[in-house]
């Protein structure tokens, strides 16, 4: 379940209301574009923006729509007591694994960071991937700090940001990683522009953004790598350089791809949490031209 | 209501259920020593982590043993609805002023941050301070941003991180704020060990993080600089250099004044909300030789 391409599907919002239809119908697209698992309530997935109940409903869709694909569920909050209880209520939804991100107010120490993996490890069924997303947590995960939390019980992944550009640096840091952790804990990359980079240097998951909306994309380049054509792989990820500058340029990929998704018609206009505010008039209409350039989103027209 | 002493009192936890009880002590302790207004729920109240029924009762229990004294009620929320039903369970608390952060998960942009500020204040009957705490908000306000944000209805004082230690620097850049806004709106220095500069320079308040826990030390500082006397604030906040250190080394005040309170059973052992632990115990050894050094907590013996 920790291996290949885990699609982050948007949670789109109508009129600040969880868009269950419009939730339903990105579930089936990627079930139908066959990707190896699927991650609710990821950062794409907006999930620090819902309540306890809103969770719940969206962990119960994805689950529903999902048929025989795997689904992750995101259980992060800042507070301890919270995450237990999201994460109960992620198993009762049916979610084969769930995702912990250290989500902080208050800077958290390491030992917090590794107490908090603790207090929810000892308490779940499920295996646990854990979620190194530093834009947004303002955590910074050292390598000793991935390998005492590895090697907590429930801990199968751990899905780490971009690797660097340069590929022997890329195979040397992913090298780095599975030293320190324990054989049976898979690594997974993200931070979308440095996919096919990361896959090549050995990471044996890709946690996608634009494989949420974008399935058909992220899984060309997802299959080449892993039938070892490393070279396809680059080509299918540099062949989507305009978007990757989109998302550097316009403040990263949780914006832009809403723009994609609303301009796609698979989400209501306006779907991200308020105070978020989609792109602006000109920005949409640089990711129209990339849409189009790209064909972007025509593969599944 | 926005000028002189506002003290920030711990929401203290009892097995991460609010203490309502020791909250009630705390309140009253602010009340005897006389401080010009209470913020219940900032930073250091853990509002963060708090859940709304917690966040109402907090703020029914703030109201209801602060006498006369007037309650600011801190309504920041990573959702712009969910800060708009805080701001409605304040007022029906009885606040007479709410505090909102730009709280952010995803990065905010400004047009973002001065949305959510206009979205708040066109539903607001009471005035509101704006809170810049970058800190744990990684919001940067720029001048510019102040300056549309308090052009906005109801919005009465701003609340600034900490100024420059020189004390020419520290009232330039006052002025430079005061310049920005309208006449109205009062500047609040916050960060405690350059209270005394930013009160010396010309700030109108201080939101205070030991006013909370010991009130008295932050209205000898206050009031001296209220008088004039600028010499005596400075050295009142000199003599608290040990506890500067404290804050400086051991991470910032929040886990410091925690410690603080529970030496002095203020509260009980282990107030803060977990994944937060309190300080270990060679920093509290080193909390409770400064607390002897300075008898803290000796005036409210």
């Amino acid at each position: 379940m920790f291996t290949g391409l885990s699609a982050f599907p948007l949670t789109p919002l109508r009129n600040d209301a969880f868009d269950e239809t419009a939730y339903a119908g990105l579930i089936g697209k990627l079930v139908t574009a066959g990707v190896d698992s699927i991650t609710a309530l990821g950062s794409t997935g907006s999930y620090m923006y819902l309540d306890r109940e809103e969770r719940r409903r969206v962990a119960l869709c994805a689950v529903q729509h999902a048929e025989t694909v795997p689904v992750i569920v995101g259980i992060g909050a800042l507070r301890t007591s919270h995450v237990l209880a999201l994460a109960e209520d992620a198993q009762e939804a049916g979610a084969r694994a769930v995702l912990l991100a250290p989500v902080s107010y208050q800077p958290l120490t390491d030992d917090d960071v590794f107490g908090l993996f603790e207090d929810v490890t000892s308490n779940l069924s499920v295996p646990l991937v854990v979620y190194d997303n530093p834009g947004t947590t303002h955590v910074t995960f050292t390598d000793d700090l991935y390998a005492s939390i590895a090697r907590l019980p429930q801990v199968a992944a751990i899905k780490i940001p971009g690797v660097p550009g340069v590929p022997a640096r890329a195979a040397a840091r992913v090298q780095t990683i599975r030293d320190a952790v324990p054989a049976h804990v898979t690594v997974g990359v993200s931070g979308d522009a440095s996919a096919a980079t990361g896959l090549n240097a050995g990471c044996d998951a890709w946690y996608s953004v634009i494989g949420g909306t974008l399935p058909e994309l992220a899984l060309a380049i997802t299959r080449a790598a892993q039938d070892g054509d490393s070279s396809e792989a680059e080509q299918q990820s540099a062949r989507l350089e305009p978007l990757w500058a989109l998302f550097a340029e316009l403040g990263g990929s949780y914006r832009v791809v809403a723009a994609i998704a609303e301009q796609l018609g698979l989400v209501a206009p306006d779907c991200l949490p308020r105070p978020i505010r989609g792109l602006n008039a000109p920005a949409r209409a640089r990711v129209e031209a990339v849409m189009t350039r790209l064909q972007l989103g025509a593969e599944t027209a």
